[in-house]
């Protein structure tokens, strides 16, 4: 094609990839669900590389998907399998361009990965504060265009909350030099907020601009039995008020988690002599050495213990500790595989709803498939819950994920009930962008599409994601 | 004409004024700097009202300017003089929906006054941090129209970061239902976004939901004289570390401000023996009262005292003692006043480089204007300065404000070229909507420009403001 042809002329000749077996590795998504073709990878090494292959394809009308580390769970980074697209990866892209300690500010491209940013931002003495499972593979761009949540939102919010600014490469070709790192800024419409959280859809961020935090000088890890979901609740106000907000997470694992890692991922361990449900993994931290955490915290421990809101409650005694609670929650979500075939959501709804949508949701689905096992966990501090559904016994796996939609719809539905999102934070991608329909008013999805015409009117950007189709 | 007949046919009879004395306070902006004028001011009272007088207006071509408490500094919210346009009061709109003390949220309509938020937190325990001098007056709408900022913003963010949900009536009178309670959302563009800080250019905010957050259990108030500027910036550094980031406040008054503030406002004081300049109002807050705030901070107060970076440091030992120094504060802004004309600037520059700018601006200024007074104050702590200029002595105030031009061009390049913001926290509006540029990319006006098309096609969102004329 003429397009690919201009490129091998223009580019450098590491920068393009046409072999099958080369590109194979970008084509297919992390839980290889999508497995896509493109006319060529492209792994540019600057922006202005990034510039001049926008502007190729969009003059041959060529389309592009952007790829950071391909760890997205939607199929958001990955091609159709038409084949017509330029896979365009940013993973070449990956130098921190400044930090500026004082300014509590770092200037990063898109391709660097998560948990290279959070180590510069230590070396610093400075703490980025975005974490998630994929950290060590996860990129930037990849974090800021699906907005990226993990463990540490109740405090520090979303990736769209620690980004001052972006710069950006439009569909045509041109930059976007918006890479500000200011606190206050209200010159007309805020611009990066279009691009965050847009996967891909509106022009390919290529650098921004990250808020940092003090380094925490402690933390303090707890690992505590609730009494019921219902109680969990209270103490998540408590928390936060007797801490002067310090609480940075407070997840939830199940029972039935917790017994899956332990059959299944090396490691696992039931840190309490009897059995509970639900457990919660309680952290906080303080940037200084002088705010005695354990006494703010202690009292109110002691107390839930005494009402019975808590059955038990353990806080980590060294650093070592804190790491082994912390490879449980991450055993929760490897024990997954082992245990069979699942159907996973990514739901939130208000904090203050969330035991009340579990209680209503579980018997719905154990109704719907009898045997079915109700895998529901994660950031319970934000009301984002990871609301899977594991193969029941003697039904095969084949079986379990036809019921896929049928299922996706019953969580859903009542997800929609409480007023909550059907992805919290791994965005529409392929996966969900026609469900999306269902639940999104037509004024919102029209609303949506009138900016998509308006920034890429070509509809050149990653087609076939986070918009549903015209009907 | 037409419309204005079919809104009186449509609306309860007290919902339009047309009597030129009655709509007198709605055409003139609080600095008295644009009066405007309007076919007529509506003051609707539901949702449902705001959406047919949008549809009435739409269907007839006439513009619409929206208005809450108008206390904006930048003609946004007055008419153009063609007096062709609608004015568009929320101030009936000013219920408070909901309050879920559990959920850390509120519901409110646009016409609701930020104090009336502020204290029905309170009531529920508590706090919605946003806090600006207009607080008695203004209202939620423009709050979010400008994306407001105040004096809380190095904790708690500008009003954009307190905003989980928006109900929206769109230019055509639909209404977009975007009023969502959660933490965590990735299911398309994240629309509230545009209309936050878009001065009632692209649709009218109707209601939000507010994020509340633990209502402080103390307070510690500091007013402390640097040794200079340049000694500011390590002390906000420390004391964001020393306290666990439990900073609130870091205002900066110079020299010239307090005695301004004492020669011509009632109750205004010096807090030391000796003249210092600049002065630092320091305000730290704990959601627990068994942090101690002092232990943690005196330390740094003692050794910044040592080394030479303060000069001398107070902290209020009362309730009343702070309110006094908050008072100098206010005391501060009302004393431009009486001082003469003034010609003012809200600019924001990367927090480590304030120092650095202040002492370019200063002497850029005084040599062209000799004699002219900097007036430099506000919120140091996120880097945005009111950098205004007093009217020299000996010089008329009509000749002083006819530099405004010359002299803005001054401030605003320099803080251009310190990757700057020429309004931190006041919008553009009628006042800056040309100047802007002179400092932003075409590219990024262009894009604009599509924004503005995409969601108002028809143009009739508040005409001349915000976006620059069309060259």
């Amino acid at each position: 094609m003429d397009v690919i042809e201009a490129l091998h002329r223009e580019l450098p000749p590491d920068r393009l990839l046409t072999e099958p077996g080369a590109m194979a590795p970008y084509l297919v998504d992390w839980r290889k669900l999508y497995h896509g073709q493109a006319l060529c990878v492209a792994r540019p090494r600057e922006t202005a590389e990034v510039a001049r292959i926008m502007s190729l394809a969009a003059a041959a009308g060529v389309a592009i998907v952007p790829q950071g580390g391909n760890t997205g769970l939607t199929g958001a980074s990955v091609p159709l399998e038409t084949g017509s697209s330029i896979l365009l990866s940013l993973e070449r892209m990956d130098r921190i361009r400044a930090i500026d300690a004082a300014n509590y500010t770092m200037t990063v491209e898109a391709g660097c990965i998560l948990q290279k940013v959070q180590e510069a931002a230590y070396a610093a003495d400075r703490l980025f504060p975005l974490s998630l499972g994929a950290e060590g593979s996860c990129r930037i761009g990849g974090n800021l265009s699906t907005n990226a949540g993990g463990i540490a939102v109740l405090h520090y919010g979303n990736m769209r909350d620690l980004t001052l600014g972006l710069e950006v490469v439009l569909p045509d070709g041109r930059v976007w030099e918006g890479l500000r790192a200011l606190r206050k800024d209200n010159t007309g419409y805020d611009l990066k907020q279009l691009f965050i959280g847009a996967e891909g859809t509106l022009g390919i961020i290529t650098a921004a601009v990250l808020k940092l935090f003090p380094l925490p000088r402690q933390r303090l890890t707890i690992f505590a039995a609730a009494a019921n979901m219902e109680a969990a609740l209270p103490l998540l106000a408590r928390l936060r008020q007797a801490s002067g907000d310090a609480l940075t997470s407070f997840e939830m694992i199940p029972r039935v988690a917790l017994e899956l890692a332990m059959a299944h991922v090396p490691g696992s361990f039931d840190p309490f002599a009897q059995r509970h449900d639900p457990y919660l993994l309680i952290e906080l931290a303080a940037g200084s050495e002088g705010i005695d955490l354990r006494a703010m915290i202690e009292p109110v421990l002691a107390a839930a213990l005494e009402e019975g809101l808590l059955a038990d409650a353990t806080i980590a005694e060294s650093e070592a500790r804190a790491k082994r609670l912390w490879f449980l929650r991450e055993a929760v979500v490897e024990a997954q595989g082992p245990a069979g075939a699942s159907i996973k959501h990514d739901i939130a709804v208000p904090v203050a709803a969330v035991a009340a949508f579990l209680a209503e949701a579980k018997p719905v689905l154990e109704a719907a498939l009898p045997g079915v096992i109700v895998y529901a966990f994660g950031h319970l501090g934000d009301g984002n819950i990871h609301f899977n559904l594991l193969q029941p016994p003697g039904v095969e796996a084949a079986d379990f994920t036809a019921l896929t939609g049928a299922l996706n719809r019953r969580v859903h539905d009542l997800v929609a009930r409480y007023g909550g999102s059907i992805s919290a934070e791994h965005g529409l991608g392929r996966l969900r962008r026609e469900e999306i329909t269902r639940y999104k008013s037509e004024i919102e999805i029209e609303l949506m599409r009138r900016i998509k015409a308006a920034l890429d009117p070509q509809g050149l950007m990653n087609p076939g994601k986070l918009l549903p189709a015209k009907s």
